[in-house]
């Protein structure tokens, strides 16, 4: 094997996961989704097509009218986005992957802003690609760009910039005024911007129908920018594998081919669910958000009344990212809760160095209660440290 | 974009069928996929699981319960394999995508036996690998293997070997012998092998029970040895997008990292409809292939009967590989067929220069009928050309 692949980190949220094993009583909090079940509606144009015979290939881009719909969904955000610069993908993660193998070389220099789920930064390894990471800093217990720092990184010799925002796992957002100021760097540089933009919706600054602020909003339709997207998130789709690109036309046909070595296409009856959820999407992702944040208003106060834990609101997200004084190393702790308290958070430096320390909660779940009896349990455990 | 990306060649089938666009009445036999549904049971089990909700993330590597049925489908087959070694992925050529990200640094050599389909070696191009091709031989009208010339291709520079055999497009298929001299060739020269036996069932030397002969019958469990599977041939399932490898166990859990950064995961309800799949293979695959047997002992001798063709019934596959006299640029004649006889059939040179002059032929169809009205277009086309 590779040693580029052997060397790649197994994900140290699974770790703690593992240790759990045969705790049936785990409140796990872990993984970055929901615990509520996609829309029934969604769910029955899944199974009217599979029922009616819908188990053909399809075109490497998608569905012509789910690449409609998707430009349609994405113009009434952010402005005018043509078909043309659209391919639907087998999941997020995978649309990245594409975009990462059409910009990538191997000896190519990534730069990444971090801390950020681990895929980002894996990615470009596997191509060959050096990877240097931008952290983000800590001002007044919040997460904020450091945007002189990642200007300096971004060099003529910077092929690829990725930027997840709303990031996974801080919260952290991006604002118009640093997308502008990365853009007009990037132009220069003639370097090419990687925005996970996966999720925009889950924003709370504004009201439950707008989005976080997004690449798309200040960059040109041939910009070197490419916007990766997902029902995941805004949908309660994580188990579908159902995502798409924003891309420059003239690279759609590539894409095209990349899709069709990778994964050729993605199934015709999830491409119908997806058609269903984007038709409906006013009613659903609205919705969604307006649960999340109860979610998240109801566990950053619980949070910050538990001694030795700061943590602040996130504007965006689905996760609440915290400190806990004298719990320095994250993945000894995380591992604790789990066997010792029955709570199952990730520890941050999954996400990066930058993250050792911190823990990640995702509070999307259907009921409140969980995240005070999460909180509950974590107290406890903590009273019961020896003080440092 | 990446240079390597930009020069990556379209689809010549596609070319073709793109000729078509706008005239309704074409036979096509381009794609390699049958025009049969999957049967309704397998699509039932997907709807079943759609319907009760499991639309959430599942394991990298696939359902415990499907490696474990994999595991018993492979070793019914070809000896005991374990589930250790078994990775879900979504689809076979995710599963072939994965397998050469695994192995294969850029400027690494590849090895690959042509004519091919073309993602074989498109993938290791995406990974930045060279790519040498070793051609199959013509004989008697027959595609065989030049077992010397690929021996004294494969040497301790060589990375990975990839065959693909019963091959796509030319129903060539390994015998025991040649697997076993490349097995102990690539042993010593410290080769991979990628075996692509995604048409295994689909041969017609032994009964429908049985199954071209596999690198695994021969290798043993540690052997620099993948292969890579899928349920779109054997079970109907081209649209699913489900497929598995078998590697050592020693690299099962690296895969699941590569799946992770790829694709994250198979959808549960498409791994529900695999489940259903073998657990009634026995009464599915024999089924396919006994039919797909009557489609080949069709097609096969109304092409022979035609003058100016020359074909013979390959073992394995799904595909008649035929020339036609003063038809030497196979593109060129399968886009004036669509536009000008209706005939919808692939460009031999597709896959591979080795194939120019040659045209591919899928005789996948549940209506015969349809067989002997392309023959009759193919023949009234020819008919009507200037003798050379």
């Amino acid at each position: 094997m590779r040693q580029a692949i052997v060397d790649l980190e197994a994900s140290r949220i699974r770790e703690v996961a593992n240790a759990g094993l045969g705790r049936e009583d785990v409140l796990a909090f872990w993984f970055g989704e929901s615990d509520e079940v996609t829309p029934e509606f969604i769910r029955q144009a899944a199974s009217d097509s599979i029922l009616r015979g819908e188990t053909f290939y399809a075109h490497n881009l998608g569905l012509p009218e789910l690449r409609e719909a998707i430009a349609g969904y994405t113009t009434a955000l952010h402005g005018a986005v043509g078909a043309d610069r659209i391919a639907v993908t087998s999941g997020g993660v995978s649309a990245l992957m594409l975009a990462v193998q059409a910009l990538v070389n191997a000896g190519d220099e990534v730069v990444a802003v971090t801390p950020v789920w681990p895929n980002l930064t894996a990615q470009p390894a596997i191509l060959g690609a050096c990877v240097r990471c931008v952290a983000l800093q800590v001002i007044d217990g919040a997460w904020r760009l450091d945007l002189p720092a990642l200007l300096r990184a971004v060099t003529p010799a910077t092929r690829l910039l990725i930027v997840n925002a709303p990031n996974n796992p801080t919260g952290w957002t991006l604002n118009p005024a640093e997308q502008q100021a990365i853009l007009q760097h990037c132009r220069a540089t003639g370097t090419w911007i990687l925005a996970d933009e996966v999720y925009e919706r889950l924003y709370y600054e504004g009201g439950e129908t707008r989005a976080a602020p997004s690449f798309l909003d200040v960059a040109g339709p041939d910009d070197r920018l490419v916007v990766a997207q997902s029902f995941s998130k805004s949908f309660l789709m994580t188990g579908w594998r159902l995502g798409w690109l924003v891309m420059p036309a003239a690279m759609t046909p590539h894409m095209g081919k990349l899709i069709e070595f990778n994964t050729s296409c993605t199934s015709v009856f999830v491409q119908r669910a997806g058609l269903a959820a984007l038709a409906s999407a006013d009613e659903v992702t609205p919705r969604v958000v307006a649960h999340l944040r109860r979610c998240r208003d109801t566990l950053v106060p619980l949070l910050q009344a538990v001694p030795g834990v700061h943590v602040s609101p996130a504007p965006g997200g689905m996760y609440a990212f915290f400190r806990i004084d004298g719990q320095a190393d994250s993945l000894a702790t995380a591992k604790r809760l789990v066997t010792e308290a029955g709570l199952g958070i990730a520890p941050g430096n999954a996400f990066g160095e930058e993250g050792q320390g911190w823990f990640r909660w995702c509070f999307a779940t259907q009921e409140l209660g969980r995240l005070a009896e999460g909180v509950r349990r974590l107290e406890r455990w903590l009273a019961a440290q020896p003080r440092g």
